[in-house]
């Protein structure tokens, strides 16, 4: 079989293990069900496979290590969705809509704290460690970019660590993780998770581009959300930086406003040179995460996260 | 210095800790102040450090669990708060309140990791996995709470049930985890923790009570808000379970509406025994805690729980 194929196989073991964790509780379990349901990438967790192949002896603790990637990265998106109150993920109903915010608060709370369970069964102080800081980082990233609403004046570095403590950190994470599991030696771990690092914010760089399309049936999800929640990403910031006062008023006017003419906001932002600018930034953290990937010293496992690397830049949704 | 000064002394020491974590960002610093700066009884906390002193070798790590449990238990309070839509917490403005509830799930996230991380520095898998337990056993606790609402059917068994997940739980995790680092022997383990979770039920009887007060000034927050908000807690179970069909309407009339006249419900759930029959309760749980602590070997941990188990109930607020 192919590496490709193992992981594939690999991931929907990992399904099956948070599915054998669902509870007896009604409600919980219909939250849980409907939560994993929902077809994400589920990018870290393979990630973490990845990294943790360099060594399968210990198989079982691969698998459950990537549930709780898996389950520590969806406790975040619910609880994302509430301070967003988002509608929508991965193409259904939010939790926050469908049930409540105060369910959405509480799953995923459950959520986060079943990872640490099964963390904690896994029995590496190294992983805890990491695993702790982790999220530790992404709540600081979370808050930070919620303070950092309808800020016009927000530098590049400001963006960049957004970018790097809501996204790159857990891909930073599963592999350092993974690679700890695997027993790696100082450069495999410093290789992977530098990779990964930049893979995620390369991620969250796609992410924001994606958000300026124009056609929300080909991203499968609304667009525009992150002007309307009052966000400034990159495509914004490059584009207000390159503006004269006039156009700089425009912009801010479309803001944190719920309703626009999108074709005129992209024409704007596209003109200004929005779109290209991060496009190139993409670019530069594709490089980035390659260079480490290449330093890589097992072929298997550098030919997996390049491939991903490519696809994280290249994808459609 | 009398074991009770030691504790208080040490108290002071754990929210300088807590202190000490406070990181740079303002507006975390800023909550994490606010937060902080509110006098909360610290029970928990409490609980933690008189178990730990069993053994006062590991001072350090003493004082760091009972930072992590007063973390947890704030970081649990930050969350109700936005789960309830309560406005204010201790006396003051809660975060959703002040801030907003995208803030107090952030901040209630960072809080959590931020226990999470001191914990893993403990360093102990029996610390851990109470805790990781413990914490999962809370959100739980709470979202059964959720599921709950309005539901006027809900049995004695359930009610206990929500108790000891929402307060006994970490009452519970508080002792035992305690217990652990000072390495007490299995039968000083079991008691202690028996002890405290049994405190915490009765801990939470009394709370319920005191929700059902006539004066909000002796309290010192807004009454009658189980009943506003549609939970049913023990007098209004009580209450209704005694009740013929005409008073059950009227009771039910009560529940989930944000104005009525208390001194008629206060009146009615009294008349009806809901009031004297959660005091009895309250009374069986304060000598279930009494028993377990009389099986306390040391004699100084063993009266600091007993002073403990008679202010839970005797309390006025």
């Amino acid at each position: 079989m192919s590496s490709s194929k193992v992981i594939r196989k690999e991931l929907n073991l990992v399904k099956k293990l948070i599915k054998n964790e669902i509870i007896e509780e009604k409600t919980i379990s219909d939250l849980y069900k409907y939560i994993f349901n929902s077809n994400g990438k589920r990018l870290r967790a393979k990630l973490s496979l990845i990294s943790s192949s360099l060594n399968k002896r210990k198989n079982h603790k691969r698998l459950k290590l990537a549930a709780v990637i898996e389950l520590l990265h969806t406790a975040t998106l619910i609880h994302d969705d509430v301070v967003d109150e988002s509608q929508t993920r991965r193409g259904v109903k939010s939790v926050n809509n469908i049930w409540s915010n105060a369910h959405g608060v509480l799953i995923g709370d459950y959520i986060y704290s079943k990872a640490f369970i099964l963390m904690v069964e896994i029995g590496e102080t190294g992983i805890l460690q990491e695993l702790a800081n982790a999220t530790n980082d992404i709540s600081k990233g979370e808050l930070i970019q919620l303070d950092a609403l309808h800020n016009t004046r927000i530098g590049i570095e400001d963006l960049k660590a957004i970018s790097y403590f809501k996204t790159g950190r857990l891909f930073e994470a599963s592999a350092k993780t993974g690679a700890i599991l695997a027993g790696g030696d100082k450069s495999f771990v410093n290789n992977i998770s530098n990779c990964a690092k930049y893979l995620g914010i390369l991620f969250q760089i796609k992410d924001d581009l994606l958000d300026y399309s124009l056609d929300e049936k080909i991203i499968g999800k609304p667009v525009f959300q992150d002007m309307k929640e009052g966000k400034v990403t990159y495509p914004f910031y490059f584009a207000y930086n390159n503006s004269d006062k006039k156009n700089k008023e425009k912009l801010k006017s479309y803001l944190g406003k719920n309703k626009f003419n999108i074709n005129s906001a992209y024409k704007l932002i596209d003109q200004l040179g929005g779109i290209i600018e991060t496009e190139h930034l993409a670019f530069e953290y594709l490089e980035k995460a390659k260079k480490s990937a290449n330093s890589i010293k097992n072929k298997h496992i550098k030919e997996e996260v390049l491939k991903l690397a490519d696809s994280a830049l290249y994808r459609k949704k």
